[in-house]
């Protein structure tokens, strides 16, 4: 056993003693249902080595990390265009807020955001019918993870436009500003669909490798972004990526990364490994509890902090 | 000439034939009265070599990168009780927002805002007399940086006093909270010395160097703070150290920095280099135009950002 | 011609030579092509005696005048229970601000802001067709002002449909927090055709009657609501009327009033008279500008200023 | 006795058998030590007639009503040109709100709210001594009471003084946009002092008639301001003089008043009486809570309100 898989096992081995676990997500059933105790890490190394622990293979629904892949095909197709659709800077406030929209006159804060993760959606559509976009979107995720059954939770989906009822205000919202351009209903529903795409921890850690790895996937040698995105995308996880949160994470964990309400968590030490962790349970701020603790302690016991490692050994 | 001199020579040359400066800050004559052309840039690598060019051993107000000092003289004094009273998420809001403060009941975002800096500074005088304490705090920068010479200029200091309404507010309405300890002019009174602490990018670059190298100043082997603080104190600077432009700044350049409104940038490539870059004019969030641009193209060309090199190398 | 009427003639007159009428409302096009320099007033005093002047006759589209007559119709059907779905106080905001309802947890501060309006909507709806609830509101309106003429709009009513995304984000932003019932297209469908009603100033003075005199409609004997309400009614209109121009308007007219962005306004003298003004040009709150100035004079010439009259003779 | 002795004998029994009385003020020791059980209610009609009730002579602090006689001398001494330092809309906010300073740049919304009326006195200030100011508005308010023995509780002024960090805060914010003209400690010494004018329920009676009367005490015959600024500070009264309670005080009672957090209330209707009553304990807004039903029993049984009297008999 690896180094590497010696810490993983060790960390899912502590996880599954914690019962601090937080709340998982009860706003739909299809969320509510999953159970408090599952706990997946996988962690790929720049050599493409995977460890991995717990229930690392079991898919769940990946939510507001579909956002990474959203941001990466829509600078793909629309360029640094883009960022007059969307700042870059952290929102100061919850992952749903509308105030910022009204004091900024329709332009979400940053692509991490709800607001801002629709209007990159939008973008993506431009012009499309939903199901294409949808289609485009599960394709690209298929493409940068190589797998191919990685598929949308239809259920979920349903159930997110049923009671999309904020979301469907912010959509809304930002449209009376001209920041939508297609219906709002189409943006909508192709928003929806890719939030509930559903993977586990392996598939999402490959999916990811292209931001570890200036933005080739090192086990296809496909390139999937410019090396200079790559690193942007991972500033704007770092600064973003967990809400109201970011902050708190970059200072416990120092790893760009991105939560998603369905308890996952996928981060990246640059240049040296593609990180998915799940924990359904979440914290105050709508982010994986323990997903943030395991996250923690690798980032400690490997000293991948991108804020410095350990003192220079006398 | 080094590979790093090179560049910092070849950017220092490039920044002089900018003119798209920005505006010197003009809030006190002291400020209003510099060059608007004055430019520095040091950089000082791990094993102590010095790239500098331009105005380099020209002291200037370093304001707000004082705030990296008392943070980490504060964290020193209290531990992680500091962190009851400053929390450590990006505002969303300009340098001197006090609205923030009205919907947390008085707890400053983080220690990088203006509130937050002046509850640090409280907790550094807890008790003590105004000029003890500046007088520790002054010390300590002399000790950091290795150079008794560093100083404060009063004049700064008293207009500084004279003007500071905004700031005068803010503390107030902390006292209201109970955020503040002491009586509010001497907690004042010591941040206002401490933001006219005058440096060179020279000296400002020697005295950070404990932050690149786990909380060690290579340089003594005087260890200034336990190696996770330092860590941490470069991720609050990545998330908060750029006001509302520090999403923007992690995005472009891609190191964590404090900026000051005395046209200086305090920048660490964690293990790498410590780095101090000045030119005057500030962009809309009153940060340093020129100096960001300049730590922009040294991230680059150094390939130093902490979200990913260049692509793998085939 | 009564003391009245010649004050009704003389403000017309002077209302004709102004040329200060601010900008007519032109986010939808049945609006915009409406003639700036249209102007009507009708009083009707206690006795059913009319002062009429200018274009008293020509239909306009009263908009958020409808308020008035969706709240007290709703009062009527759900009472005092209305008001856990909605506050009295004055916003201190724009119209369509949806910050507020962040902060309050969906629920609009007053009846007379679009959130709020929508709400009430939302209980004259509970559980009927869209279709119902609309004929329900027109038939209180002809019933209120003696009059079987009085129409909605169509065109109109298809335009504010077709273009309204703020209102589509306040009302779904309030589903989420519970706070509307109904499917949020059923209910915006009844407040877009409520908004789309057209009267002339002769009609809206008519219809309103039973606002200032104690819930009875003097002319046709019938009560329409309770005394206390009717007071209650005109309190409301007094304190958020006028959006965030209603301490101006209290200030300058010193009569309860709603305004509308066709450029209507309806103003109740307590026990005194009933008042419409019509004139589309609106101020920056989107209040009638010269429909406020025609009411100034009035209650200066007439001495119904609510809060006193001129100084006891000697 | 006459009938209005009647209703005022009437509701003062009816209020000494309330147990709802709210919370007395507790942040200075000299308002936490009255008695939560006292009331007092004293109206004068417009024949000068008083109908006292309570503990109708007994002196409290009279707190924000103050803010109604600095207006008074205010608007006597600088006429409309205060209103470019403080407008006349509702807050939609608490008392002591900084918020809304910072988004419309340092000028209050009304001069009822703490920031607005520190605006005004600075105005009254002027360039004088603080204690000539302070003599200045003392002597106002026994001119309009035409009584001399009027006092300021200095133990009360000293606390406030010494305890009033967010009105320090409101003056110091308002001074960073030039909106305060002299020393910050020179106005708040001024606003704290009349803030603590003791006066009783008859005093306070007696001194606002000027209000109800078209600026004329009908007493003593002199005027005091012209008529129309008296009916405006009463639509101001009406509109912002119960902080966030402002609606609700019209929606119940329906009479222009300014309440203060000892527990007193100034009301008036207009052409009628010069009402104050005074019962310590507060409601969550920081309006007296008995104060406030007293008032609108006695609105109802009066017939008083500004909105309307019963139905036309038939």
């Amino acid at each position: 056993m690896t180094a590497l898989e010696n810490i993983v096992n060790e960390i899912a081995a502590e996880m599954r003693l914690r019962t601090d676990r937080g709340e998982v997500a009860s706003y739909i059933p299809e969320l509510a249902g999953v159970h408090p105790s599952a706990f997946g890490l996988v962690v790929i190394d720049a050599e493409g080595k995977v460890a991995a622990a717990g229930d690392c293979d079991t898919p769940f629904s990946i939510q507001s990390i579909s956002k990474i892949f959203t941001l990466t095909l829509a600078l793909g197709k629309a360029g640094d265009r883009l960022w007059k659709r969307v700042g870059r800077e952290p929102s100061g406030s919850a992952f749903n807020s509308i105030v910022q929209l009204e004091y900024e006159r329709g332009v979400p804060r940053n692509p991490f955001i709800n607001a801002g993760a629709i209007a990159v959606t939008d973008l993506i559509l431009s012009g499309h019918q939903p199901r294409e976009a949808i289609g485009e979107i599960l394709r690209f995720v298929q493409f940068v993870a190589d797998d191919s059954t990685i598929a949308i939770d239809e259920a979920v989906a349903a159930s997110e436009q049923r009671t999309g009822f904020r979301n469907t205000a912010l959509a809304n919202y930002m449209k009376s500003f001209g920041v939508i351009d297609n219906p709002v209903h189409y943006t909508l529903g192709v928003y929806f669909h890719h939030c509930a795409i559903a993977m586990s921890c392996r598939q999402l850690a490959m999916a990811g490798r292209y931001l570890a790895h200036g933005g080739i996937n090192p086990a296809t040698g496909y390139s999937v972004i410019q090396a200079e995105r790559a690193r942007r995308i991972n500033a704007v996880m770092l600064t973003c990526g967990h809400y109201d949160g970011s902050g708190e994470f970059a200072y416990r964990v120092g790893l760009p990364g991105k939560s998603g309400v369905g308890g996952g968590i996928y981060a990246v030490a640059p240049g040296k490994a593609s990180i998915a962790v799940w924990s359904p349970g979440l914290d105050a701020n709508g982010n994986s509890r323990l997903g943030r603790v395991a996250l923690e302690i690798l980032a400690k016991r490997t000293g991948w902090s991108i804020f410095g490692g350990d003192r220079p050994s006398a």
